[in-house]
């Protein structure tokens, strides 16, 4: 195999988030179906924001947070999004790059505006994603750059990406790119909802293509269509060669052929704000598999990631994961 | 007197803050004077942009913030200033509308774009400021409006204005038409810099049009040309009716015709970021003197609001004064 440059190369919505407080009646108000993502249009997204308390803008995308996750843990990141020539396109330009991954995206002009997701976050913390796609998923086969692909050890794509067909391509893309130079490849299932838009053809892709699984509780219940996580593990462990089930609070499963192992969730003071907790479990994970550790290991750097993200708002780390890895002993 | 609709009315710059986290050496290598607010133009400010870490948008602006910061204490506030038709423009508007603050500004197409500010963060969590004021200070007679300044028990005026002619004429009529209409003007220095920019015109308005002014430490040493707190502060008391000095971590000190009141600072566990310490102080102060609190309370509000803003990033309270007063039996 040659040389790869990348130890992760991700795929996905490239996305400035707009973050807000709520309670949870403004979500009934707004029909915005809690600790989910859903898509929404132009208008309801102004009428949304309209409606919004003071917000903060931060970028974000989820598998761009896995990346800047995985860059702030010391590892090589590419990231592979649209962005449009505009005021939030340069700002989800600058901060990935700013945060030391590679992102070669010329943004487009006259089109569709960058992607933006009104991000509502309750008391409890969960946060609820009300996301106008915009330009993003205009993703054509001269942005899934070959070289880029081939030079990264594992090619990560976002579950979201199936919302669009032109960004299904591009996924789908990316996949065969990966199979052909004999690189991994991994997939976030992202979102419950998603999964049940998509059922089939995630299932298909997780028994062909699919190398590393990552899913929540809930996303991975939507995928087998059942109603307890021991039932949707079992199915995933035959499924699957590698797969990290995260459950919140409870921690972290990793299934690795017939092995289980149990990673504990690391406690933190106070959560703020759970948004970008499995990109960047994610990006613990992938940064150690990519490293070689121990999977145990790679479980643990998920946790850490994860912790450190949602003791603030934002999915986008404020410290480095590194120097907390280290503090640890985990790197 | 007339009926007054608001507490207070602030004019000052509509600025976006973009802020990011840097070491001291990084303020020496662009030149950032440490803990003070410089003018940039266009071209510094997409440099040091591009050599920044990531950053987070959070709408900032003195004034702007602390009507903010007075509406949440459950003031009634209006805010004047000016935005262009772009992101930025909306995000201020949404911002400070959606906290409650009335801003009727009309935002202008094809000329400058909307004010933003680069505010680096340094480990200790003083923050320095690089403005770009683009369209800002380009306030006519249109937007000074004559009924909002007298509906309102305070006019409430940042020092900043008067780096650029228009705004500075802005200033100078919302002044006058307060004194006109029988309502108090207060004034914040807002910057040494920006002190040692305009000391006479500064002196000449505190003698003559200012009830209530508001300064740091080294504000006030700057404007008085003084090297000790106490020459200051003698000077101070000497000039003003009522005036407002914030010392940081050794709170402040109410100056009151003949009288001192000495504010402790509430202690906070760890300051992430200063931004708009003073801003939200001035807050706090304004919602008391407007309500007609003791002297003393006032500046515990003060103290209370600005320790909130302190305890994370960005000078926009993420909780309740209202409610964060009730606690300390403040309200």
């Amino acid at each position: 195999m040659s040389e790869t440059t990348y130890d992760v190369v991700a795929v996905g919505n490239a996305i400035v988030d707009i973050i807000g407080q709520c309670d949870d009646s403004f979500l009934d108000t707004h029909g915005a179906p809690k600790g989910h993502m859903r898509l929404v249009d132009r208008d309801t997204i102004t009428t949304l924001y309209g409606a919004m308390g003071p917000t903060v803008e931060i970028s974000g995308g989820s598998a761009a947070n896995t990346v800047v996750g995985l860059a702030s843990l010391g590892g090589e990141a590419a990231f592979i999004g649209k962005i449009a020539d505009d005021e939030f396109g340069r700002i989800f330009a600058h901060d990935i790059r700013a945060a030391k991954v590679a992102f070669a995206a010329q943004p487009v002009s006259g089109g569709a505006p960058t992607a933006r997701s009104l991000i509502l976050v309750t008391p409890d913390g969960e946060r609820t994603m009300n996301t106008f796609l915009g330009i993003s998923p205009e993703l054509d086969h001269g942005e899934v750059d070959p070289q880029t692909i081939t030079a990264s050890k594992i090619v990560y794509l976002e579950g979201y990406l199936f919302d669009r067909d032109d960004a299904k391509a591009a996924f789908r893309q990316a996949a065969k790119l990966a199979r052909e130079a004999g690189r991994q490849v991994a997939l976030s299932l992202s979102d419950g909802f998603c999964v049940d838009r998509h059922r089939d053809a995630f299932l298909e892709l997780i028994k062909g293509d699919v190398d590393i699984l990552f899913a929540n509780e809930d996303e991975i219940k939507s995928l087998y269509q059942t109603d307890t996580f021991e039932d949707a593990a079992r199915n995933a462990q035959t499924d699957t060669e590698l797969a990290a089930l995260t459950r919140s609070g409870e921690g972290s499963i990793i299934l690795a052929g017939d092995q289980r192992i149990k990673i504990p969730a690391q406690t933190v003071e106070k959560v703020v704000d759970t948004t970008g907790a499995g990109d960047l479990y994610a990006a613990g994970f992938l940064f150690g598999v990519a490293k070689g550790l121990p999977l145990d290991v790679a479980g643990k750097l998920g946790s850490l990631a994860a912790a450190e993200i949602i003791t603030h708002l934002g999915a986008r780390p404020r410290e480095s994961l590194a120097k907390l890895a280290q503090k640890q002993d985990l790197l």
